[in-house]
C-alpha cells in the first residue's frame, strides 16, 4: 500500500497544495502568484514586525497553514522535505515587511539554515532587516551539550504561536525575536515512529521499520533516530517520551508546562489523545501544573505513522503571549467558555 | 505494516481515548465518569435544547471531539465502529437536558438507529424530550429515491454545526430539529478510499484493495462502495466526487454552497488541498457560488487512506446560522479578520 496518493504530479505538490489552501481560505489569505509562498491578507502593516516561517513541504498544516492571527504573517513551501530557495523567501519577507522587519523562525536544518541565512542577506541589501530564531528542540538529534546542533520539530508550533502573538501586540523585531527565542529554549520534544511514509511519486518507503518494532527519536524526514525497540502500548511509549524529556529540560516541582501531543501523519486522534492521557498523568504526577495541552496532527512527516511529545517550560511572559488568540487553518486556540 | 497502532488495551480505546481528550481540556469539557460520554461544561443549561451527537468510534474528531461552542453539547462514543448502547445516550441527555428537551444527530445506521431510538423512549420515560435527526449523505450507499437508506457520513459535520448554532440562540427543540433537518437534506457526500484500516487489536486489514486501485464509495467501517477502479490522479478523484454529487443534488447556477474536503485519516492535508482546489475550481465552472470551504480530517475510517467530498446547497437560513461561531476540539470556525 505505500506511496498511494492523491495526487496529480509529485513535482507540483507543494504549489498545488498551496493553491488549494488560499483557493478555500481566499477572505483571510493570498499566494504570491506562481509561488508556493502563502501570505496572511492586510499585510504588511506599517510599523509592524512580520512573521515569516517555512521550511519543506510535507509536515502540514506545518508551516503554510499556520499563517493567520497571531501566527505567522506568510509562509514559504519548499519542494517535499526541501528547503525553499532564499528568492521564495524573500518574496515572503517583501509581501510582509511593514518597515519594523521580519523574524525568520524555521526549524535547524542544514538546508533551511543556509537558504534563510541567503534571503536575510537578500532582504538586507532590499533595506529590510530581519532577524531569526531557529527551532532545535529534538532531543533525540544531538546531546545537551550540543543544543544548537539539535533539529527543529513539533515545537515549530509553539515558537510560532509566541511570535505571532508577539508581532499582534506590535513588539519590536528585537523584543519579538527575544521571546521568540525564549519559547524556544524551554522547549524540548522526543516523538516515536511506526511506520514510515513514501515520497510522492515514490513506491519506495524512507525508512525500514520491523513490524513489531517502533523508532525512538526518529527525525522527520527519516533521519536515524537514537534507537530501535519493540512496538510498546501506548503508556509506555509517553513514558519514554515524557521521560527523556524531563531528563534532559530542567523543570522543578511547581513549574508550569504547555503540552503538545502531535501525531505525524496517520496515528489516530483517538491514539494521540490515549498518549496524552498518560502524560498527563506523569506530568501531574511529577508536581508540575499543566498550563495547557494540545494534541493533533500539526508537524507531520507525510503518512508516517507514530507521534512526539513536546513540553515548554512556562513562565509569566510566556503565558502572558500564550493566552492570545491564534486562529489559521492549520491551529485555531479552542475558545469555548465554561 | 498493517495494525501498527499506540494504544493500551484494544477494548479500552474508545474510554480511554474519552479520558485523553478530557484530560486535556477540563476547561471546557468532562466525562460522565466512567463513561465514553463527553458533556460540555456549564450544560445544562435551563431553557436551552440540547445537543447530543455519538455513534461507534473510530471516526474521530467525530464525534466526541465535536462538543463546544456552537456545536455538540454531548457526545457518546461507542465500541470501535459499533454503536453506543441506550444507557449510555441516555447519561449524555440527561447532562444536557434543561427542561427543552434534546435533539439526536447521529449518523443513519441500523444499530445507531436502533439505540437511539431505545434512548428516546427511556428519555421520554424520565420525561425529557427528544427529536432525531438522521443524517444520510452518501449517495453511494443508496439510489436518490431511497434517501433513507443512505448512511450518514461527512455531513454529519455540518448538519452538526446547524444544530448546535440553533441551540446557541435558543431555538425551541422543533425549530432546532427542523433547521438541522434541512441542512441533512441539503447533503451530499461521496468519497474514494485508498487504502484500508485495521481495528485496534487486529493484524488484518478491513478490507482488500488493490495497489494500483481506489474504491469510489466506499463506507466508513469497509461497506462495499459503487465500484473499484484505476487509482487516479486527484483531480480525476475529485472529477468523479463532484460531478456525481452534482448530479445527485438539485442545484442551478447562482446557488451557494459549502465544501467539505473530509480526509479518512491517512491522507495528508496537502493531498486534501489539492482535491480541494479542483473541486472548487469545478464548483465555480458550473456557476455555483463557494460559501465557505473546510478541509481536514473530521469524520475519519481510523487510519483508512483516502477523503470523501461533501457540498451542502445553502439557503438565507443556513447561511445565516453558518456564520455563527463554532469552537471544539476537533472543529472551530477559523476568525482570521482581513
Amino acid at each position: 500500500m505505500v506511496g498511494k496518493k492523491l495526487i496529480n504530479d509529485p513535482e507540483q505538490v507543494p504549489l498545488e497544495a498551496v493553491e488549494g489552501l488560499v483557493a478555500v481560505n481566499e477572505r483571510w489569505l493570498r499566494q504570491v502568484p506562481g509561488m508556493a509562498v502563502v501570505v496572511r491578507r492586510g499585510m504588511p502593516v506599517p510599523g509592524r514586525v512580520g512573521v515569516v516561517v517555512g521550511g519543506g513541504s510535507g509536515h502540514e498544516p506545518l508551516f503554510t497553514e499556520f499563517v493567520g492571527v497571531g501566527l505567522a504573517d506568510a509562509a514559504v513551501a519548499g519542494a517535499v522535505f526541501t528547503s525553499p530557495g532564499p528568492d521564495l523567501i524573500l518574496e515572503a519577507v517583501k509581501a510582509v515587511d511593514g518597515g519594523a522587519g521580519v523574524l525568520f523562525v524555521y526549524g535547524n536544518y542544514a538546508g533551511d539554515n543556509l537558504n534563510f541565512g541567503m534571503a536575510a542577506d537578500l532582504a538586507a541589501g532590499a533595506g529590510i532587516q530581519t532577524e531569526t530564531v531557529r527551532v532545535w528542540d529534538d532531543i533525540a538529534s544531538a546531546p545537551a551539550a550540543d543544543l544548537e546542533d539539535r533539529r527543529g520539530t513539533a515545537a515549530d508550533l509553539f515558537v510560532i504561536k509566541i511570535a505571532g502573538a508577539a508581532a499582534e501586540r506590535r513588539l519590536s523585531l528585537a523584543e519579538t525575536c527575544r521571546v521568540a527565542a525564549k519559547a524556544r529554549d524551554n522547549c524540548r520534544s522526543l516523538g516515536v515512529a511506526l511506520t514510515s511514509c513514501s515520497l510522492p511519486g515514490s513506491k519506495r518507503p524512507v525508512f525500514e521499520i520491523g513490524d513489531a518494532e517502533m523508532m525512538v527519536g526518529m527525525g522527520l524526514h527519516g533521519e536515524q533516530g537514537m534507537e530501535t525497540v519493540p512496538l510498546s502500548s501506548a503508556d509506555e511509549a509517553a513514558d519514554v517520551m515524557v521521560g527523556r524529556i524531563l531528563d534532559d529540560l530542567p523543570l522543578a516541582p511547581g513549574d508550569a508546562v504547555s503540552l503538545l501531543v502531535n501525531g505525524y501523519g496517520s496515528t489516530t486522534r483517538a491514539e494521540l489523545h490515549i498518549v496524552a492521557r498518560r502524560a498527563v498523568a506523569t506530568l501531574k504526577d511529577r508536581g508540575l501544573v499543566l498550563h495547557d495541552a494540545i494534541v493533533g496532527n500539526y508537524c507531520t512527516s507525510l503518512e508516517m505513522a507514530g507521534c512526539s511529545v513536546t513540553l515548554m517550560k512556562m513562565d509569566d511572559e510566556l503565558t502572558d503571549l500564550w493566552g492570545d488568540e491564534a486562529s489559521s487553518p492549520g491551529f485555531a486556540t479552542i475558545r469555548v467558555a465554561p
